[in-house]
């Protein structure tokens, strides 16, 4: 088993698999492997995405090698005709592959866990490169691979993520991270709620502009998704303790002028940090939604451990339920609109008494496309929240299709709790 | 200026910019122009994404018009110096750059029509390749390039989205789509649930590796997505109506082995199928969640529409929630456990009776990672369904982490949703 004894400097990423060239399907393992390539000081030169072709893929890997001391390939290690990368690298490095019996066993035996025999065909995933390590995969059948060719080195990795993942995290503790002596690039991620990307960038841009000229220089890059801006610091030293602590002065500095609207600052998810917040407190919440649809409980309880604080959550998605499981008066209904700061604020308090909890949720809007009018447009939302002493609503009116409005919705609901548990 | 006489039929798609390929930013325009040219029957055969350096930008050019006839290129047109796409085609095609008058002339209006002047730097944004056409840009200042090299085209294109697409569009309506004569690409996708990917594969590859002999042929792929495997389905023909008669024999040899696990041919998701379903009995539905924490409601108001068939949903997190909201007794959870057939079954009966709706589904699990024991692991889930006449629950053991034992369990029960409209 060889072992490059230097750092690979270059890296080319090559994703695998004909879905990827298609107009719906975008490949973001890079993404991952990317940031903990980065981490090691290893920059990435080129990503490339090819089909299922044996022909084409060995070119690719050709080509690849030329440019890069280190060459990571996903997909493509599945048991089917179009799972070629192993055949590929075998053609574009002249080297054959040699069936492994203990990986044969080792799938057979995955499989009669479950009670099945192991398909004819999945004897193929056995196929190793010969002189390759075995990589194995704790989430599937397909075992990754890493050969040493000279002073480069060619890392097999199946395509799903949460097979890729671990395998990948394996490579990086026992091969690459002990050869990365020397500087590393630290992280450090600000999550804003709340704000436009323009307003971000026009309030914070003289800030961080400044981080650059800063010895080491911060990097910042600023990324919007769906209701969130992000500003991504990065900066290369060689202890840790000196970049954590110049990353603390740069957060420091964007926290003075972007003030509340931070919701995190180390990484953690709205959902995480209100779930936090609320287990500080020891509160427990409810959520009544209507065209979040259960949206909000469902990001709720994606964080482990949430069945602490989360106790129940209802989607009255017709006005009867809204009556029923809430207690919202109908004639509220009919006053201000099913969709309405009433009838929002109503759910919220309703939910609160009934579920007995500290703290509720309550949203109703249009997620459309259809069900707007001109008072009350497509994308128009209220939001309450309500605990024992108070209360407070807005309404809002957000962009976009069906989906995008139930997550924004989702996204204000959520930073909203996360207000009143800072603020009370 | 030079335009190829026949319809290229093989494309690279070149994404050139150093900051996708930092782990923040992912390459979307590809998606887009991936999707137009397949509507013309060109097929793209990979996707590069390089930075701005002009020697590895120079290379893949020089590599990728080895594999393609049609060579697009997005990012590198800007005034500065990372700007390096003209200079890489020039240096990979050995042709010089000549500065188009007009064009300095364009960008000095554009700048004059905001009350600037045009700063130096832009000059090189006017540098035309020997050759080509431009590409004006209503949206911007870097003017596009389209080039034909012998049987060989090169387009270069701007990087921002807004840019480059009213320019493709262009490229499309003036050169291809008149060349488009003929044979267009047409697909067709089947979606499968409740099986494996090797179980499917085992299935229906004999079937499938004989479209391949078919005339036209029909190439298949397969695709596992969590709890979904799809079979992609393309076929290049003339007429739409030859193109759909093909696939339309090639889904229904499928369906004649894969049967009843086929919930989808006409690519609509597993929601819109039960959501078609509800709405062809004019059955309402209801959902009583506890494990999936109000995902199962979630995507069924993902689709447009669903507030006529969903009636309401509860997240029953706490015993007490399920005892209040659903009815279910204390002593059934003391005997069997919170998580257990029983339980599923009371819990979409008791959601059934109190809604007054003709079917509700029940889901309790353990999506973990805490909570597991030896007789119930983490990933143990129990679905039921109960309608008017009947009820079905079964016990699942899901593998992976949280949010992916929730995927599982609410593609489950919407699966099990969908089998029972579909017997009764």
């Amino acid at each position: 088993m060889g072992v490059p004894p230097l750092l690979p400097r270059r890296a080319v990423i090559v994703a695998v698999g004909s879905e990827l060239l298609t107009p719906f399907r975008t490949d973001t393992n890079s993404l991952f492997i990317t940031s903990k390539l980065n981490d090691l000081g290893i920059e990435v030169v080129a990503k490339v995405i090819v089909g299922d072709r044996r022909d084409e893929l060995a070119a690719v890997i050709g080509e690849s090698l030329r440019r890069s001391d280190l060459l990571v390939l996903t997909g493509g290690l599945g048991p089917t005709d179009d799972d070629v990368t192993r055949l590929a690298v075998s053609d574009a490095l002249g080297l054959p592959l040699d069936e492994d019996p203990e990986i044969v066993e080792r799938i057979r035996r995955r499989f009669a866990r479950r009670g099945m025999e192991m398909p004819a065909v999945n004897r193929v995933q056995a196929q190793v490169l010969r002189g390759a390590a075995v990589l194995p995969n704790a989430n599937g059948t397909a075992p990754g691979q890493w050969l040493e060719r000279g002073a480069r080195s060619v890392v097999l990795l199946p395509g799903p993520p949460r097979e890729m993942r671990p395998m990948f995290e394996a490579v990086l503790a026992e091969w690459l991270q002990p050869l990365a002596r020397g500087a590393r690039l630290h992280r450090r991620v600000i999550k804003i709620a709340g704000r436009t990307e323009s307003d971000v960038e026009q309030v914070t841009q003289p800030v961080y502009s400044r981080f650059a000229t800063w010895q080491p220089p911060v990097a910042t890059s600023i990324l919007a998704v769906p209701g969130q801006i992000e500003l991504h610091f990065s900066v290369r030293a060689e202890s840790g303790e000196d970049a954590r602590s110049i990353l603390a002065r740069a957060t420091s500095e964007i926290l003075a002028v972007a003030g509340d609207d931070v919701f995190s600052t180390d990484g953690r998810s709205l959902e995480q940090v209100v779930g936090d917040l609320l287990r500080r407190r020891g509160w427990r919440i409810a959520t009544a939604e209507s065209c979040t649809g259960g949206l909000v409980a469902s990001r709720l309880t994606d964080v482990p451990g949430s069945s602490d604080y989360v106790e129940r959550g209802v989607v009255a998605y017709s006005n009867r339920a809204k009556t029923d499981l809430l207690g919202v008066p109908e004639a509220l209904m009919l006053e201000h609109g099913a969709v309405s700061e009433p009838v929002g604020e109503a759910m919220a308090a309703g939910m609160r008494e009934r579920a007995g909890v500290d703290v509720a949720v309550g949203v109703t809007g249009i997620a459309g496309p259809g069900g707007g009018s001109e008072s009350k447009p497509v994308g128009t939302v209220a939001v309450a929240v309500a605990w024992a002493s108070g209360s407070v609503v807005r309404r809002y009116l957000f962009p976009g299709g069906r989906e995008q409005v139930k997550w924004f919705a989702s996204q204000t609901a959520l930073n909203m709790v996360r207000q009143v548990l800072q603020e009370r």
